[in-house]
């Protein structure tokens, strides 16, 4: 990432405090210069860790001015102890920052089950807030590494005398990890944007960008998006339902969607990214699971691996969707090259054209279901032995 | 296979007719002296083949003689010029018996999407149907085998007076392989059973075994599995609600498990047999449901082939599995390790026990929600190198 745009009133801090025992980055700060309005997603697994207890009810405040996360440990099962800890950290921060802890928000990621320990937070903090600045932002985006084989920052800009700019960084590998732990993105903009809009803008955008991405269909107990909008630009303020919330509802898709297909990217032994195109569903949701049912068959994922154009693998995975489908009506297609018409096969020229398609890095399979209009897409990986090497060598 | 508990009243044959290219055992028949009384489940997947759309109706009116199965192509995805063809295979084998054609079922398990050719059923049905001999059950039972590495074959007898036997069969790897396809279960007993009782048994067997293992968690166009009942044996007839029926439900249930197991044992690749036992629960639908997230998780499979005792992986599945369970109460243990109780590590010398049962070939994972009296159990394999190679290399 060479140029960042850095969105005004934003800072950033990172270090190495010695959670991570390779003694890489493992702390990272966020800091507006004054209280930013807020928005935030969060796992919806049941099992959920003690950063995330404190977070949320402070985010659906909608005010909120730092964000403090660490990774190398999730925090995670770690029970009343942990939620113990957590607090502190939370303390320690508000009282270097000389804020109220309403004002802070914690993320952590990294093994499950294990005491986070207080001392690195103690020993460091000061040493973090004293690191805040304005080009920091890199650095924050590699604290938050855990499996990732590379660091993810998006960025938008809306020019002009309205103008303002978007940060998106993120991390995730092998959507999800739940023993590194977790999905985090933290999303940053100077515009001066309604709390309404906010919530809204965010809950859209996550769905078309994190919540259409598979690698492996686990979803942790850190998962978490914040959307963090100071208004330090001097651009007027943004209210939903006009030309102007359309316009930044665009910037924010993009920058989600850019760290999104970031993620799949990295999936753990991931060689290609594959998006999953249903078109002609009966309404919006139905095509979703059709397309998700797709994105994470296990055989469909291997066979992207093998690069064969086994559209048996992706009608069958249609046909378990859940979903009311006409199998006689589907049609299936790699980039343009049909595969399947009205559920059968095109034959030998087209697959020899379509196993060309399965070749390349990145390529886009539409089913067809004639139904309807609706449409939905997720994004997929390939499944590699490389997958399976990482997550099964992973804690020994 | 040395011995195998045929019941009475049932023939056995097998033949190589070509379908396979390799020249291996492709056509399989089996034949009941008289009309049995029938039941079948069938595949919920909406991408149905054309052998299921023919078989069904039949089984539902109760009474079936003959099943005629091929390997090596699946007769799915091909439209109105499969059903055509397996209409015709149908109509052969009912003329060469000279029975009904409502008493034929067919199965087929293969290839997806290409066209099942007739001339090997003309050229090899009389030959087929001159092999039936009551000692030829294994030779249906390795002509159904596709990627397979064993055949599977199990029984179970009841003694007595009122003495009858069953006997089962079944081919299934990596459950389920869509291209390759199917779970395919043939169950055959001497017993005089009613209608009812046959149906509900199997229902529940089927739950119990077949819909309770998973290796990768997609469901094939053609998976079935048939119950018939000749009342070949010496016995009375059997009724719903006596203790006889209770008795043929276990020796069923017995049967059929035990083709479950090994379907999982040889899951494409595995390298363990794990039972997911779920306990505590509010009610046994939502047993299940965790107990096939946690066995459905690519997550934890893998951690089981790294022979990692990686409960955090576990507690997460657990958590994303859509029930509403309270973390806090959790408790896990492998074999009678625990590993976690209440949600938080049992710490280090438990982790340690638990490390080596990992390394068994086969263990139980026991998961106690402390919701209510509840239980449930999937079996499961792990996720190996293997996994990949097999569904990566197939079809190319």
């Amino acid at each position: 990432m060479d140029l960042i745009d850095v969105p005004a009133g934003f800072r950033f801090s990172g270090m190495a405090s010695g959670i991570k025992k390779t003694g890489k980055l493992d702390l990272g700060l966020i800091v507006s210069d004054s209280p930013a309005n807020c928005a935030g997603v969060f796992t919806q697994n049941k099992v959920v860790a003690a950063p995330l207890i404190l977070t949320k009810p402070r985010i659906a405040k909608g005010k909120c001015q730092a964000i403090l996360v660490n990774s190398g440990n999730a925090n995670a099962c770690t029970g009343a102890e942990g939620l113990r800890v957590a607090e502190a950290t939370m303390e320690l921060l508000a009282g270097e920052l000389q804020i109220s802890t309403d004002l802070v928000s914690l993320a952590s990621t990294g093994v499950i089950g294990e005491l986070l320990p207080l001392s690195p937070f103690v020993d460091g903090i000061s040493e973090l807030v004293a690191g805040l600045s304005a080009d920091h932002a890199q650095v924050v985006a590699e604290a938050i590494m855990t499996t990732d084989a590379f660091s993810k920052v998006a960025s938008a800009t809306e020019y002009g005398e309205q103008g303002y700019k978007v940060l998106g960084m993120a991390k995730g590998a092998g959507m999800i990890h739940p023993n590194m732990a977790t999905m985090l993105g933290f999303v940053l903009t100077d515009a001066q944007v309604s709390l309404d809009l906010l919530n809204s803008a965010l809950q859209q955008a996550v769905k078309k960008s994190f919540n259409s991405i598979t690698v492996d269909g686990d979803t942790s107990t850190n998962d978490m998006v914040l959307l963090l909008a100071n208004g330090s630009s001097d651009g007027k303020r943004i209210e939903a339902d006009t030309p102007e919330a359309e316009i930044f509802c665009q910037h924010l898709d993009e920058v989600l969607l850019d760290l999104a297909k970031m993620i799949v990217r990295d999936g753990e032994g991931a060689t290609k990214l594959v998006k999953i195109k249903v078109v002609g569903g009966s309404n919006v949701e139905s095509a979703r699971k059709v397309a998700r049912s797709v994105a994470t068959s296990s055989l469909v994922k291997t066979a992207f691996f093998g690069e064969d154009a086994n559209w048996g693998r992706i009608i069958a995975a249609v046909g378990y969707s859940g979903v009311d489908v006409n199998p006689d009506r589907i049609d299936i297609s790699f980039n343009q090259v049909p595969v399947a018409v009205n559920g059968l096969a095109c034959g030998g020229e087209s697959e020899a054209e379509a196993t060309k398609v399965l070749q390349l890095d990145e390529f886009v399979v539409t089913i067809d279901l004639h139904q309807g209009e609706a449409e939905a897409s997720y994004y997929t990986s390939d499944l590699s032995y490389e997958y399976v090497k990482i997550n099964s060598d992973y804690r020994s």
